[in-house]
């Protein structure tokens, strides 16, 4: 295996201690969401686009329409730079100043190419899947051919990444630290609220998927 | 009041009829969260960053380190993509192909310009701290000279943005209606838990700001 190359690119500038460039790490940080942000340059124009993703190993699978401009741009070999994003807690000290967040985050740079394989491309589709609502893949009907040839998937290898983490309590001045005001972190997380069935579904008992990501949180 | 600009960056191509343009809606989205993600250009490179941020009227407020390079190449008049995501639920259709989310998203496009009036920075400041937690303004220490003058605040006329947004239940092709999978929404949302108190802060009762924000959510 060779040495894990630390960019220019993608080395924490700010506050470097907070820097995180293992690849373990930075694979939990993906894996705990579907969500992420992909930015990439047309016409010297940033954009920015919200989308669901998957992870395997290596390679984050991202998918839409083929009529896609995001997906077509990208396919002709564009840079991308791709953000995933964990709000953990307001960190809340005794000044201002020193008001945080706890977070987690990772970017990717990089370029996406796409999936021709039409085992591939099933077997990513059910990698997003898989990582939007882990056992929905064995519960719904799966993609016909006209819904492949009608959906795009592209792949971008996890070469250049860092991710980006403040845990911990506030870092209040020592000047600060006997101020009457209350200091701490206010957890934050994603829950799931209360199914809501739709009125074509007949079935009432809850897919094995819900159950679990419920039990999960 | 001039007729609101629909310019062709921010048209909203595919599904169109999930694009909102009209300011109320879109500054509604804007003033759920305070987390949004910022994509720039630079040396023809994509840069993704997530930070937070403040709306105030037709502004947006962002702040960090004066030493952040992000904010010192905004600040040099370069062109931004800011968005920000909410993930209202997991749409569970009977075919994987129809599966979707529901979510509110906004991105604006435009510039950012240094906030130098001292006044205005405090109050851009103020700004960004309520949107974060809305009365935590009145309960710490305020930013002293010193702590003003290591933080560069800038802000983003909003001018050019649009939301897209889904609703509802699943859209499943009438073929697949009788097919025996439980279909619907899962809700999701950001969750606050139980606020921990810093060993430095001898004050037991909670502050209005996060009690106002449990009961809120």
């Amino acid at each position: 295996m060779k040495k894990r190359q630390v960019s220019d690119r993608i080395r924490v500038k700010r506050i470097p201690e907070r820097g995180i460039y293992g690849r373990e790490d930075i694979n939990k940080i993906f894996d705990e969401t579907f969500l992420c942000h992909i930015s990439f340059v047309m016409d010297g124009q940033p954009f920015i686009i919200p989308t669901a993703f998957g992870r395997k190993e290596d390679v984050i699978y991202i998918h839409g329409s083929s009529k896609s401009r995001m997906l077509l741009h990208l396919e002709s070999g564009a840079d991308l730079a791709l953000a995933v994003t964990h709000v953990d807690g307001l960190v809340l000290a005794k000044s201002l100043f020193h008001h945080s967040m706890n977070y987690r985050s990772v970017v990717l740079y990089g370029k996406a190419c796409l999936v021709t394989d039409k085992n591939e491309k099933m077997e990513a589709l059910k990698i997003i899947s898989e990582q939007i609502l882990k056992g929905r893949w064995n519960e719904a009907r799966l993609p016909n051919e006209i819904e492949l040839k009608a959906t795009t998937v592209l792949k971008i290898q996890i070469d250049e990444a860092s991710a980006k983490v403040r845990t911990g309590p506030p870092g209040d001045d020592k000047k600060d630290l006997d101020l009457e005001v209350w200091s701490g972190i206010l957890p934050m997380y994603v829950g799931f609220g209360e199914p809501i069935k739709d009125s074509s579904s007949s079935i009432d008992e809850l897919p094995q998927s819900i159950l679990k990501k419920m039990d999960n949180g």
